[in-house]
């Protein structure tokens, strides 16, 4: 399984955003609502190998953060709006502790930021997005549980970075230019279809 | 300069559709949007080198072409409502015949589809991002003036397809997976960024 870890430095972690305003209510969840297109939608269906977590860490219920799951999600739709209202959904949940809980197929829910995850992440190999970091072409892939994290628009704070430092995620580039998220998403899950294309 | 040509087969030439249902009444032209941002946005930025066409074949004033230089384009947001707005507020112009007209700076539309496209590229080389076609990786791209054609959710018919091939457009794909037209063009400008800082 593939795993993408997006961090929202001040996304808000309650449903209060206004749907007709996300970039201007919400912290910039659109950016991690993006990301999530990006890491589980393709043409016509589900990365099904794929689970996608977005770290929440703005407004009054932060840290949350919600987990969805390719494999068995239903009712992904692509654009912002729709998961918009997915999310919303999700965050109107009454708090349930530090563990990942379940609010209905394929989306669940913890009151805590990157350590749920990081708890959540069992065996997978940790990598980084980062600008100016060795490329990701070239560089050796765990290609069968690989976990990346991923930053938003503001990319990450000094405690985050530490963080991953100290877990060991390896910084990954994805080329010369700086992106948005979602399209280092794009980039890294067409390097990884490749590699087990490649390999068969 | 390179371009994008994002074709609609049936995303609304008429402005008449609702912000917050895009995907049920526009004809799908949340896809295109999406695509608009993959093209012409980058990490706080515009890509100044880039020219963005949107081929509207749906609904009551279709066919019409929307162009969108970033060389000159001001105000793009990447979240799918702010560009909603923009190309709305471009649809409610009144009709100005098939060649481009300059609506407000870097955006101008034409009464015209893939034909007004097509007069509109003068000496870019054209390419076709198509599933099962050869691997961009692995072939010679005009990386100065390349003109990528991308289709929706739907693909391309057999027309534009025909007139694709009769103007010399070269198959590319973009890997294993069959994947978003944003996701593609995310993927083959990442593979142009790649070459242009390889050739300095």
């Amino acid at each position: 399984m593939r795993r993408f870890i997006v961090i929202g430095q001040r996304a808000a972690a309650s449903g209060d955003f206004l749907l007709h305003d996300l970039p201007g209510t919400s912290g910039r969840l659109d950016v991690l609502l993006r990301c999530l297109r990006a890491a589980l939608l393709v043409s016509h269906g589900v990365r099904r190998d794929t689970t996608a977590y977005l770290v929440l860490l703005g407004g009054t219920r932060a840290p949350r953060a919600l987990r969805v799951e390719g494999s068995i999600a239903e009712y992904l739709r692509p654009d912002e709006r729709s998961l918009a209202n997915l999310v919303r959904k999700a965050l109107a949940t009454a708090p349930s502790g530090p563990e990942f809980a379940a609010i209905r197929h394929g989306l669940a829910i913890a009151d805590g930021g990157l350590d749920s995850v990081l708890a959540d992440l069992r065996h997978a190999t940790p990598y980084v997005l980062e600008e100016g970091a060795a490329d990701v072409r070239e560089q050796p892939l765990d290609t069968a549980a690989p976990a990346f994290f991923v930053g938003d628009d503001l990319g990450f704070d000094e405690v985050t970075r530490n963080r991953l430092r100290g877990v060991g995620a390896k910084p990954l580039s994805v080329g010369p230019m700086s992106l948005h998220a979602e399209d280092a998403i794009a980039i890294v899950s067409n390097e990884v279809d490749r590699r087990r294309a490649a390999t068969g």
